[in-house]
Order: structure tokens, then sequence, then C-alpha cells
């Protein structure tokens, strides 16, 4: 028997010194969307992983609190969408798996979450979800967003999370038509076959 | 600025030792779903996680190729839940995040995937998911399962993806109830609080 009892996931070494050459505040939520845009951008220059990029953010202080990029195809990993690492490594920050207790936190992510980050946000504890392109500019682009809930704006506001889309939509959405024009790889779902 | 770059998870100590004295087959889905459930209530008496585990078997060898726990509340992460850390762990053991190349794959989980597990077992690659207990029952023990789209188990059918649910549900629902009883940790969503 040969089970593996641990994985690990890290960003690119180029994201650190990106952050810390970064000079522009982060006290809009379109600077915040500017920021996450930029990395995904960076991701696919790279060739370190998807166009999809995430960045979790203290709504109180405007301090970055950490941030995720789509790694599936590079970490091997199919739940390493940017969401999900940025929230993870928020959590690693805060030493907690809840949020709540790390101020107001506010994800904001270059795309409309996919089913399963849908699913993610609330588990988190951020209190804001803001979104850039929408699922069609994903589809567009070849990717396979899956099934979410109709309603699944209010499902989280239900849940007392607000959410916001079409940050910085069009900016957004053009690195993921780019990589769809340039052929980048599409990480869907093998559909069962 | 001290932004985290990597996040580790590492299954609890006792899991491989259990796993190889284990001398029982998985040629069943009840043999597959047996180990699940007595890795969840393993997972509760040794304190190191949630009530809930999954394993990913090889359907036509039907040897074992990975387990999860759920470990949220032990690892600080909101989705290290059984599935996702079993379906992880696969695709590290596997080398590839799509597991469709890695023979006809099977997530078997103790309780039906919460919203963001069944969003993630389509990115996964298996072919085939079975449950233990139901939503109602891990409801019943206190847990926020999500909002999943109606008719989630023919959304998985479309992606070819076969479901079977209430495999062993009243052995599987048994550890959710006692957890519960016990006053095991609830670790649901903050509700934006």
């Amino acid at each position: 028997m040969n089970i593996i009892s641990n994985c690990k996931i890290d960003l690119p070494d180029w994201v650190i010194p990106l952050l810390e050459e970064r000079e522009e505040p982060l006290a809009t939520i379109s600077q915040r969307m500017q920021l996450a845009i930029d990395l995904s951008a960076e991701n696919v220059r790279r060739d370190t992983g998807g166009p999809f990029a995430a960045v979790v953010v203290n709504e109180a202080t405007s301090e970055l609190v950490s941030v995720g990029l789509n790694l599936v195809a590079t970490a091997g990993v199919s739940s390493a969408h940017a969401e999900i690492v940025a929230l993870t490594l928020a959590q690693v920050a805060h030493g907690d798996w809840d949020l709540s207790g790390a101020g107001p936190l506010q994800l904001v992510t270059t795309c409309e979450p996919c089913a399963m980050c849908f699913g993610a946000v609330p588990w988190s504890g951020v209190k804001s979800l803001i979104c850039g392109a929408r699922k069609k500019d994903a589809e567009a682009a070849g990717f396979d967003e899956g099934d979410k809930p109709d309603g699944w704006i209010r499902s989280l506001q239900r849940r007392g999370i607000t959410v916001q889309c079409r940050v910085l939509r069009s900016e957004a959405a053009l690195v993921l038509e780019n990589y769809g024009k340039e052929g980048g790889t599409i990480y869907n779902a093998s559909q069962g076959k």
C-alpha cells in the first residue's frame, strides 16, 4: 500500500516580490480588483497556472491578507482554484479556519466563483464577495463553471455575505479572452470519460 | 507585509498504521463505505477532526487510492472536508489533477457532499460517487450543508458521474448522531457575524 498522507500548495516564487514592489493602495474595491486582475494576467504570462486570481483584504483597514492563483494544472490539484487558495492562505495566516475573527474580510476574485468555490465561500468566514468577470466570460474562454443553485447570490446574502459582481468586468474578462485565444490549457472536468 | 505563500495538509499519524493493519477487502461498495465509516469514527475518537471521512478506490481493481478526513478544525482550513482531502491526496498520488487517467476511480464518502464538495467532484475526474448519510442526517447533528442546486445528482450524472446514496446510511449517520450528542465542535459558517 502506498497511501499519500500529505499535500502542499505553494504560490509561485514571483508572487511575494511583485506584492512587495507594489505601491498602489487597496482602499477601494476597484483597486483590490485591479491587483487580482494583475495577478491573474501575471500567472498566465509566467506560465504558473490558469487565468484566475483572488485576494483577501481586510475591509476595515484595507490591509492585504492573502492572495490566491489558479494552480490546478501546476500544482496538480483540481481544487486549487484561486478562491480556495486565497481563503486557505488567509486561514493559515489567521491560524484558524474561521476568518470571521480576523476582521471584516473581503474575497475579491477576478471571476464569479464556480460551483465549488461558491460552496466554499460561506465556510470561510469572509463577510463580502467581489467578482469581476461573469460565468459567461469564463465559459466563452472554454471553462466549465459547474452548476450553482439558482439564486446563488441570494444564498450567500442569506448567510450574511454581501456580494457585488461586474467590478472591472471587462478588464477581468480580457485576461480570460486572451488566455482562450492563445490556446491556454483548459482544465475542465473529464465528464466521466 | 506578511503574506503566507504555502499551506500543507497532513493526515493524522494514526491513519496509515490503521490502513496497514486492515485485512478486509474493498471489493464491494459496502466494504468501501465501512472503511470510510470506521475512519470517520476513529477521527472523532482520536480527536483529530470532524465526523466525516472519504476514500477513493479504483473500481476496476478495488485498490485503495487515498483516504480523506474532515480536518477543518485541526488543520485550520475550512475547505479541508473529507472529500476534498481524499481527492487531493489521490491527485498527489496520481501526479495529476485529472483522475480520469488513473482508472475508473470512485469517491466513497460517509455523508452526502456539502455545496462545496458537490462542486468539487466533477473537477476531480472521478467516475462514481457513493454516499452514506444524507444531508438531513448531518443537519440533525448541527451541521450546515450549504445550498446545492436542485437536482444535484442529475447534475453530476450529466457530467458522466454515477451517484448512489444511502449506502450503510444508518451506520454512517450514527457517527454524526453520536458526535452531535457528545457536543463535538460544529464548525459552521459564521453567517457573516
